[in-house]
């Protein structure tokens, strides 16, 4: 696998994209992307667990069934969420006009909306806005379609790479976005990605799922599930490489570098989070299985209280161990061991439950960092789990004090 | 039932108390309390479900087993909590000194300890404080022993009410402590309530059982269920009314008192939550049942989203429903309606599941207050639950980003 630095989504084989203003955000920034797959294209999502669901998501969930998701559309701005009848007829017309504009069929358009909660689309504005970003989609647009999809994002999330199928150079691109109302409890963020491999949906899906499991529902900004959140894959198969339609060779490759990408793109949403000022990663160790081991990493990067103390450089341990013990998770409490790591600088701090005497100038040091690894051990078992997050800051309250008003 | 506003817990005939500075406090304030009880009382008690249960919690456990718990010793500024061995055998020496002062058995005494977590305790100043709070308990020492056990929080938090039961006046009284690291999953924070009601152990257990459940486990700062927190009551028979043994009249009369005393505890300790500026409660209503309204309840008082809008006094009500969302609870989407009630004022502004036109000026008027009610109606049974909570301020951060440093 090669990560390929300067290349974006419409570096792969058959895809073009375009990012545009369509004055659905005040601030008149980008807030519209097109995405566009040639080929006959099969492709793989998953959605938010929220009861409530955004209006796209009910039509995306149906529309996903098509063998042949062509286009993306996807605003910002506004959520189209607890929007009733009206929003789930607006999403209709969005697909619709996407569809038009394009020459595909409806049901081959998947629509995202992410923003505001609880307010009508303004489809004068949005109707133009799609007709404007299809009509400019471009072997280009890579980079504008990542950063319409941004809210309140402080970086754009994109990512690529490529590995070989058989004699053929596949590449795997994506972009994401995400930064508050987040948490892993939910299907994911926005994230969509792009590749010309061939591959059949069945191994498609197989593959995604698994690695959504592993990647973006084991991050957490805030603990909040949100009502839009998607993730999903376009395959075309323009690559050529011999069809995948089973769990052989190219297929392992394929969900390496999909792990890959789907780990380092939530990584990003964690370090982005509302008013975060450092990345964690919790790594839960020696569990008795991936649940336990996955529970208490969760619980852990969700705490609060951990967070805060992460946010003030103080190595509180007690937090994490207290955090452990409310998981739900089965392990020892007499076992535990935790350290924190940061650039190859590694401190213990508690041991079999208790904690142990460090040196707290050194344990400061290292939380003072910008990535800061907790490693917990549990000594009870073979399976690890790692879950990402950020610290809780002033801005995270501040960005959440003002949102709408 | 009365509520005896300048009364406290050594109003209760046979109950004295005391509270003293023992030096385990850096900053010199009282951190002992020794509540003792005479007669033959019985004694009920819930501790917190987080697995890593702090040394107290584990002999506790087996204490309240003894039929006669007479004495409460509870320290702050150390919680005894991830010590291992050396914390078991301190708390054991810690109650064998109440007991020898007091002239009781070791098993008839309670011990807690609050503060941080993961330091040994200093037996050197907590053994003489014990001997000395044991040897100043008297009539008089209600409100040094609410002040002793508290740590961050910055009021007292203590309640006393009389009801009848038969031709006999009952006393029940209660302090509690709780600020921080606190959340509906466990237990309870630290509650200690004692009445000279004459009542069987088992319709103790009963009923005490059953106020927790809808008070202290209705109630989240931050998400965070300690490793010590417990709540328990104390009653000695010496009101000398007909014991009660069953689900009687007097019984009835003194689950209503419980009920009320728990449910205001509780408001008092989500209300001084650390840097609240505000008590949010949580009504659902007309849920199916109750487990689907203390699910949809609890979902919206945790959400730090939501407690950020109340924070910035901010209509956000996207939020809340998307909180219900992710509550796991069985509600239909479409029918939520949504209001924001404070001092008799009210405003709707979600029906079925949308927004609807609101006076944002009204809204946020009501936010600003100091007490502020959200009321869900799901439209969907015949049952209720309320939760209570506070904003998630700057000071949160603040306080829980210093804490040990």
């Amino acid at each position: 696998m090669k990560i390929l630095k300067e290349k974006t989504i419409t570096d792969v084989n058959g895809i073009k994209a375009s990012g545009i203003a369509g004055g659905l955000k005040k601030s008149g920034k980008k807030d519209l992307c097109v995405i566009c797959s040639e080929g006959k294209p099969v492709a793989s999502a998953v959605f938010t667990t929220n009861k409530v669901k955004a209006a796209p998501i009910l039509m995306n969930m149906e529309h996903i069934k098509n063998p042949a998701t062509k286009v993306i559309v996807v605003n910002s701005g506004n959520a189209n969420a607890c929007t009733g009848e009206e929003g789930i007829k607006n999403v209709n017309i969005m697909a619709q006009t996407a569809a038009d504009a394009l020459g595909v069929k409806k049901e081959e358009v998947i629509v995202q909306s992410t923003g505001i909660i609880g307010v009508q689309l303004d489809m004068g504005k949005i109707v133009p806005a799609i007709e404007e970003g299809c009509s400019k989609i471009s072997s280009e647009g890579g980079d504008d379609a990542a950063t319409a999809i941004m809210t309140t994002d402080t970086i754009e999330k994109k990512l690529t790479v490529s590995f070989e199928a058989g004699d053929k150079e596949i590449t795997l691109a994506g972009i994401a976005k995400g930064s508050g109302m987040i948490h892993p409890d939910m299907a994911t963020m926005l994230s969509f990605l792009v590749t010309d491999l061939n591959i059949s949906k069945e191994m498609l899906d197989l593959a995604f799922k698994e690695s959504v499991g592993s990647s973006y529902n084991m991050i957490s900004v805030d603990g909040d599930t949100s009502t839009n959140d998607m993730a999903m894959i376009i395959a075309n198969g323009l690559a050529e490489n011999q069809k995948i339609e089973s769990s052989n060779e190219d297929y392992a490759k394929f969900k390496e570098a999909l792990i890959y990408m789907n780990t380092e793109l939530a990584k990003l949403i964690a370090k982005d989070g509302e008013g975060a000022t450092k990345l964690i990663e919790v790594e839960v160790k020696n569990a008795k299985d991936l649940e336990n081991a996955r529970k208490c990493a969760k619980a852990v990067i969700r705490s609060n209280l951990t967070k805060c103390a992460f946010f003030g450089a103080d190595p509180n341990w007690g937090r994490i161990l207290c955090a452990v013990g409310y998981s739900k998770a089965e392990f020892d409490p007499n076992k535990v061991d935790i350290s924190f790591y940061s650039e190859g600088e590694r401190i213990q701090i508690a041991k079999d439950g208790m904690g142990v005497d460090f040196d707290e100038k050194k344990a400061k040091e290292i939380l003072l960092k910008e990535e800061v690894k907790v490693d917990i051990d549990l000594k009870d078992g073979l399976y690890s789990a790692t879950a990402w997050g950020c610290d809780l800051s002033y801005d995270y309250v501040r960005i959440n004090g003002e949102y709408t008003t």
